[in-house]
C-alpha cells in the first residue's frame, strides 16, 4: 500500500453541485453545520473555505456569505428605488432573510411580510447565517410560514412592491412561475405596484426564463428583465423579471434615492441600476416582444 | 463485488479546473482531441458535452465554443467602435483566432497582426477549433509566432488599436502585465490609439486587476475598466482594461458603427457597450483613483 500513501490530515471535504449532466461546481467545505429534511426539501448549511457559509436546498446553492449581497441588493433596490413611496413590501420565499435586510434600508418602508413555505430554511439561517437572517427580527417585519401561492390567493392586504425570491422552477417553488400566482400578485399590487422575481439563467435556462417573462408580460404593461452576476450560480449571469402596470424601471428611477443608500452596499449603484437592463444580444432576441425598451 | 455494480457504458470522463484550493469547475468530456506540451505550456483541446470544444492552457479553460463569442466581441468591438478610423490592429496573444475574427468585422480594418508566443496554440486551434482559427487565413491577417513583449519592444510599426488577449499573470503571459510592456504599447500606439487588455476577475483576482490597471493608468490619461460575463471563467464576471491618451470609451463611442455590426453578434450591442463600464460598487472602490468616469 506504499504507493497509496498520502500526507495525514483531516478529511478533504468538498460539496458538488451538478447542472444537467455536463457541468458541476465544487466547493471546499470546512464542516457541515446543519442538515435536515423538511416536508418540502433537503436543507443544508455548510461552512466553506472560500465562500463563507452556504445555504443549499435540495443540494443546490441558494446563497453564500461571500456573494449573497449581490443578489439581495439587486432584487430589492431596483424596485424600491423606482416606486415613488414604498411602504408595504411582500417577500415571497427568501427565508434566509437577505432580501428583507436590503428592503429595510429604505426609510419609507413601514411593513415587510416574508412568506416562506419552509420553516426549516428560516430556522437553519437564524441559527447559522445571522448575516442575512438577523433582519427577520426587525420590528417592521412579520414572518409567515405559509405557501406563497396560497397566501397571495387569500389575502386582503395590498402591497406596494412584491418580491418573489424563489428557488428554481422545480420542487416547492414550481407554482411561483405560473399565471395563477401572478393573477393574484397583480390583484394585491394594484396599478401602482411593482413585482420583481428571480428569473433564472439566460444561458442555461432560456426556456424557463422566457416562459416566466411571458407570464408577467400577459399581466403587466411594463415588463423588463435585468441582469446581475454572482459567484455561485452557474454561468455567472442571472436575471430578474420586472412587472408593473404603470412604473417603468428606468424612466421612473429615482437615482437620488439610490445614491442615498450610501457606501455600505457591495454591488448596487445608480449606474449599475441602469446598466442591468442592457441585455446581451442573444438574450434580447430570446425575449423579443416580451420586454419593453 | 455485487454492491459495486454499475450500469455498463463508456468511460465517464470529466475535466476539472481548480481555483485556489477551494473551488473547482468540472466539465463532462466526450473526448480529448489534442494534448501537447510546448516550450511554454501544456495545450489541450477537448470536446465537451455541454460547451462544445474547449482550449485549455496548463489545464485552465481559455475558450469554449459555447461562449467564446462574448469575450471576443467585448475585447474587439469596444475599442474598434471608439477609434474614429481603425485601420491597423495588433493582437498580442489570442492564438485561437477569435479576437481576430471579431476585428475583421470592421470594414475600415486593413491589417491585423497576431503575435502569439506559442505556435502550438495556433496549430491546435487551426486543426480543432476552426470556428475561431479560420479567421487567421484572412488576407488582411499576418500571423507572427513571437514573444509579444519582444515584438512591441523592437517593432517600428504603428497601430491604431492594440488588443492584449492574454492568459493569466502567471506562466508565459506574466510580462504582459508589466510596465515595460506598456511603455512600448504606448510608443507604437501614439496619442490617438487605444489599448485594451484582459484584466482578470474583480472577485477572485482583485490584486492582479488593480496592479494591471495601475500600470495602464501611469501611461494613459484615459484609463477605464469594463466587464462582461461568460460561462467558463470562475465567478462569471471578468474585466478588460482600457487605455488611451485621447480617446474616451463612452464620449467618443460611435454607436452607429456598433449598430451596423448587425444581427450576427451574440453579446455586443450599443447598450451593452455603455453598460459594461458601470462597475459594481465594490469594484469601483477597489479601483478608486485609477479609472475615470
Amino acid at each position: 500500500m506504499d504507493s497509496m500513501h498520502v500526507t495525514p490530515g483531516p478529511v478533504d471535504l468538498w460539496l458538488e453541485e451538478r447542472h444537467a449532466d455536463f457541468f458541476a461546481c465544487r466547493y471546499r467545505v470546512r464542516r457541515v453545520l446543519f442538515s435536515g429534511r423538511s416536508e418540502y426539501q433537503h436543507v443544508d448549511v455548510v461552512d466553506t473555505v472560500g465562500h463563507g457559509r452556504m445555504l443549499l436546498n435540495d443540494g443546490l446553492v441558494m446563497i453564500s456569505e461571500r456573494d449573497e449581497a449581490i443578489y439581495h441588493e439587486m432584487i430589492a433596490h431596483v424596485p424600491l428605488c423606482v416606486h415613488p413611496d414604498p411602504r408595504r413590501v411582500l417577500v415571497v420565499g427568501g427565508g434566509d432573510g437577505g432580501t428583507v435586510r436590503e428592503v429595510l434600508r429604505h426609510p419609507t418602508v413601514e411593513h415587510v411580510r416574508l412568506v416562506e413555505i419552509d420553516g426549516m430554511v428560516i430556522e437553519a439561517c437564524r441559527e447559522h447565517i445571522p448575516r442575512t437572517a438577523a433582519s427577520l427580527d426587525d420590528p417592521r417585519v412579520t414572518v409567515t410560514v405559509d405557501d406563497g401561492v396560497r397566501f397571495v390567493a387569500s389575502t386582503d392586504e395590498r402591497y406596494d412592491v412584491v418580491i418573489v425570491d424563489s428557488s428554481d422552477p422545480f420542487g416547492p417553488a414550481t407554482p411561483l412561475f405560473d399565471g395563477a400566482f401572478y393573477d393574484n400578485v397583480r390583484r394585491i399590487l394594484g396599478d401602482d405596484g411593482i413585482v420583481v422575481a428571480q428569473a433564472e439563467s439566460a444561458f442555461y435556462e432560456e426556456n424557463a426564463q422566457r416562459s416566466l417573462v411571458a407570464v408577467v408580460h400577459e399581466r403587466f404593461a411594463h415588463t423588463h428583465v435585468y441582469n446581475y452576476t454572482n459567484l455561485t450560480y452557474p454561468g455567472g449571469m442571472w436575471s430578474f423579471v420586472w412587472g408593473s402596470v404603470t412604473r417603468h424601471p428606468l424612466r421612473d428611477f429615482d437615482a437620488a434615492r439610490a445614491e442615498a443608500l450610501g457606501d455600505g452596499l457591495y454591488w448596487y449603484t445608480p449606474q449599475v441600476h441602469r446598466a442591468a437592463f442592457a441585455l446581451p444580444a442573444f438574450q434580447r432576441r430570446a425575449l423579443e416582444g416580451l420586454v419593453g425598451d
